[in-house]
């Protein structure tokens, strides 16, 4: 990932001159990270994306020569020298506090909070939203695709449509992170530990003499991890093929189709009647939830769903809208709590935490308090502190244990909220301390 | 960008250990790279990302630990060593023929055309897709905003909203390249020579002991420079602000809003009253072609849109579909040209060239032909030669000559191309050869 401090846009560079300027260094100030509205069909969002936020903070620092650059743009004409040696020992000084990665979330929830000497804060804005934003789309449509499969295996499989090789290795992991059990992008599991898994391209077979052939050296090659694309030809004919060769792959691939269900079932009844009863059935193919959804409704005899296009650009939903305001101010020890109060733009003022009250171990409500009000009864904090004077206070989570959590959290949602179509609001309210505050 | 040799999928991989162990180095195959369909609403596509696909397969090689970390997967527990030795000494040694970027091109036609030992064309296939399937996306979506502005100024603000850092840098680029006139993204300023813009944010108004002291402590040092923000609280009156502080700023920006039309000609009529009749309006907000080019037809006074998230996602079709589909094998002098005949994803045999014939200057169809075909009357190649034996042909193009060739392509299709909705059909042909080759 591309991490250095020019990672950000040029007005987070002039305001952290005007901080400079106006001497405004000591001030420090509270940024929240939110969403105002969710995207269509979704009932609730899954937060990711802390990890690589948080390595964001950590090493984040100006080059010689990244400040050179600077120096000679335009717009930086009349800044004075000074400004530049305070970039030349810039580093990250805040704290933060974050809702852990698979924390299921509503609008208006703070999923980050970052408290800094104001200029710090500002710059870190376009990066902490380009990381967050991303995988907290994909992770929030991984949860819907997986709920969909009703307990059948997920793969993702989308790293050619996402966009980039950098979002294609950071999509593996939210995806992996809300419920997807592999990856096919190799980096990913080499950089988070995800499992791989692999099949075999239609260039494998168009290259080889025969389909016969294409599917028998590759067994040789790859014993019982062999997986075996059908589709190239004739999906009957090429389960035929692999019947009549005697070959037991551990499972076969259609990647194509009108009628994948009775498509599906057709090559489960040849396999199962050849005896290979054991060899599972993967389907791929511009799929999302609701063809899972509908293929699960029909029974069809579908091991394993891959999934790509859908699922790495969250192609109904590509774009989060998070947003980072500032809500409180601290000048010479005295606070000051801000909000905007644009139309439909409105943010609520202060440094605030998020409570998820729990009845009989299932999520009845969120209060989104200020951070220094008492616990609501049943209640437990969503945000937790991660970072303190720019270093992290605690090992990152496993991803492992982030699935797990991610898993827990959603099981205990309200079972209203986890249909495929919005049906249910979750009940998110201010503390009455925030409410008399806005008003 | 991460340009490791693991940024593929796994099965490219398992295939080139086939490869090797089939004996079929020497086998030497073409792939091409097309799109099946336009997405939504488009009518044509325009090709990005061939400058970053060359770079990738310039420095493509396995590090040490990569091959340790590859022979110690279990799916490679049963491939023999001499495959990782392969790999320790693995170039990409290919030609490749490509669309230059900026090019407007039509489903079906080749865009990239790699040759290559068949191991080789294979491993690169999901780092090519993603790149350029990326790139595409991004400037097909940018030339729609483009056009829909009507010679109005566009502005790329979207890196918060883009699929990570890396998207935000390659989304810039795209944009750029399709007619944007500079982005917000300072790290695009550096890579690539984007001219940049800033404005300022609410928090720098809300920061602030007032509005007036925000505007004009910025003034001063940002000079002629200076875009002021005045929606933090109430456009009116910060525009009041303004006239009555006798600042002149170089520009205003409005970034929310029920009806930036009549916001804009407010805050224009203001401004000319009081003689600030050359300071610009800048217009941000979730805009997209659809509204821009509502508020051109309003006669909205906006010089400049700012446009974001609908730009670096392609918010309305985030995805592509590009493919990268085997079409001919060369074996001891042999050549086959293949094809794959699946319902609804059948490719096109034999390497190919595409031709764009022009009639007094306008495009007017393309033919696709096998490359040994003579060309057709008045017709220009689409596809150049980029690499040889894995290294450049030629020195890249510069941005900005890229920039002006798209321009001038685009300007050059029929008319009726040129709509927010498809409303034709471009005529694309394959040559009689190709057809019957087909049939």
């Amino acid at each position: 990932m591309p991490m250095n401090a020019l990672s950000t846009d040029l007005y987070q560079l002039t305001m952290m001159a005007g901080y400079f300027h106006r001497q405004a260094l000591d001030v420090r100030a509270t940024f929240e990270l939110s969403v105002r509205r969710l995207p269509p069909h979704r009932s609730f969002l899954v937060a990711a994306g802390l990890e690589q936020a948080l390595s964001y903070l950590e090493q984040l620092h100006f080059s010689a020569d990244e400040i050179a650059w600077l120096q000679d743009l335009p717009a930086f004409a009349h800044v004075p020298p000074p400004f530049f040696d305070y970039l030349r020992s810039f580093r990250f000084s805040g704290d933060v506090w974050g809702m852990p990665e698979g924390t299921p979330l509503f609008p208006m929830e703070p999923m980050l909070r970052v408290s800094a000497p104001l200029a710090e804060a500002q710059l870190v804005e376009t990066a902490l939203l380009a990381i967050i934003n991303f995988q907290t789309t994909v992770a929030s449509k991984a949860v819907r695709i997986v709920r969909a499969a009703a307990g059948r295996s997920v793969m993702e499989f989308g790293a050619r449509r996402a966009h980039g090789l950098d979002a294609a290795l950071l999509a593996a992991r939210a995806s992996y992170l809300a419920g997807c059990d592999a990856t096919s992008f190799v980096e990913a599991g080499r950089e988070f530990g995800i499992p791989l898994i692999g099949t075999m391209g239609h260039s494998w077979i168009l290259a080889a003499p025969t389909e016969l052939d294409g599917f028998t050296s590759y067994a040789r090659l790859f014993g019982d991890r062999t997986v075996l694309l059908l589709d190239t030809f004739d999906v009957d004919a090429a389960t035929q093929t692999i019947v009549d060769s005697q070959l037991r792959p551990q499972g076969v691939r259609i990647d194509s189709g009108e009628d994948l269900a009775a498509s599906a079932r057709a090559v489960r009844d040849r396999l199962d009647r050849a005896g290979l009863t054991s060899t599972r059935i993967i389907v791929s193919g511009d799929l999302d939830e609701r063809k899972i959804a509908d293929l699960v409704a029909a029974r069809a005899p579908i091991d394993t769903f891959a999934v790509g296009t859908a699922l790495v650009t969250s192609e109904d939903a590509p774009a989060l809208g998070g947003i980072y305001k500032l809500v409180e101010m601290e000048d010479e020890g005295v606070i000051r709590r801000v909000m905007k109060r644009s139309k439909g733009k409105n943010t609520w003022p202060g440094r605030k935490q998020v409570w998820r009250v729990s009845i009989g171990g299932r999520a009845a409500r969120d209060v989104i308090a200020f951070d220094d009000e008492p616990a609501p009864a049943e209640a437990s904090p969503l945000l937790q502190p991660v970072m303190h004077h720019g270093a992290r206070t605690t090992a990152a989570p496993s991803l492992e244990n982030s699935k797990r959590y991610c898993r827990r959290m959603t099981d205990a949602l309200p079972h209203a909220l986890l249909t495929l179509e919005r049906s249910a609001d979750y009940p998110v309210q201010p503390s009455e301390a925030l409410e008399a505050t806005i008003r």
